[in-house]
């Protein structure tokens, strides 16, 4: 019923932009409760960035991400820091364009995000948005329609195009993912 | 040493971007610490729009708003929907060009934000930038430096002058509160 996901990287990634995208998908596309957050500790004047989202069919009365069910991380610093707040079960969805070594713990799924976007694209920034759509896929937590909306009202305008286009090839890659 | 803030007004308002400005205001430029939300339920589809900010010296344990030490508030529907929430102490900056009845409780500092973005840069949508500079010299609860840098980074490249101005305004603005 609850479903705790973290996102994290370095800064300029995109990352706080996820988190948000995918609590507006949730919500008030799908029609679920979601809470969103960035916690700003000493570490982020490090460079670290990390958002989270907390998606439950009822009301969140704890909206911290402790033990996350689905990791999407966006670099190695990242992906040692928070290993050990993985399950056995969690989903980890990373970067490996970026980091090179999968996960110890968890089930990794590898998207070379950053690389496809900028071949595909020609722009490193829509990396997000490609983990994104690969999440959609690969999790099923919110469904494709909503993610779409989402990432359409969130990305600046005039780059519509470009992140919808992103979007689809993360949805191409986590479904190929999965049925590897 | 805790500091409680709510945003709230309806979708489009830059709320949850003013909220992610001031939570890195205070932590990587301030050197506190800070939780930033967005909670989505159900009246999230209504268009209301609520972001909120703990900021502290000490770790957050909790990360949500119960009672507001500042609240800022951009549509007389968040004002009565939050009212409640209120103690006597609390700050209530409130755009009064959307609002026109002063809040019930706490103490009221009214910026006309939404008509001097209008009159002074042509754009409406730095209202909320405007109230980032008056909750600044209104509170104190982050430096104006602080405050400046976390503005000039989170907002599109190529805005960052516009942005600029409208800080400056809310910071004479909230200047000219706290004298009066």
């Amino acid at each position: 019923m609850r479903v705790e996901v973290r996102f994290s990287g370095f800064g300029g990634q995109g990352i706080v932009t996820a988190g948000i995208i995918l609590g507006r998908a949730a919500s008030i596309h799908d029609g679920k409760q979601a809470v969103q957050t960035q916690s700003y500790g000493p570490e982020a004047r490090g460079g670290a960035s990390r958002s989270e989202v907390v998606i439950s069919d009822r009301e969140i009365l704890y909206p911290k991400v402790l033990r996350p069910d689905i990791f999407v991380v966006m670099s190695g610093e990242a992906m040692q820091k928070y290993l050990r707040d993985l399950k056995k079960s969690s989903i980890v969805i990373y970067d490996s364009s970026l980091i090179k070594t999968p996960p110890a713990r968890g089930k990794p799924y590898p998207v070379p995000a950053t690389l496809l976007a900028k071949r595909e694209i020609g722009k490193t920034i829509v990396a997000n948005i490609i983990l994104l759509g690969a999440l959609t896929t690969i999790t099923g937590v919110v469904s494709r329609e909503a993610m779409e909306k989402a990432v359409l009202e969130s990305v600046p305008r005039g780059t519509e195009e470009m992140n919808k286009k992103a979007l689809h090839i993360g949805f191409s890659e986590g479904e190929r993912l999965v049925k590897s």
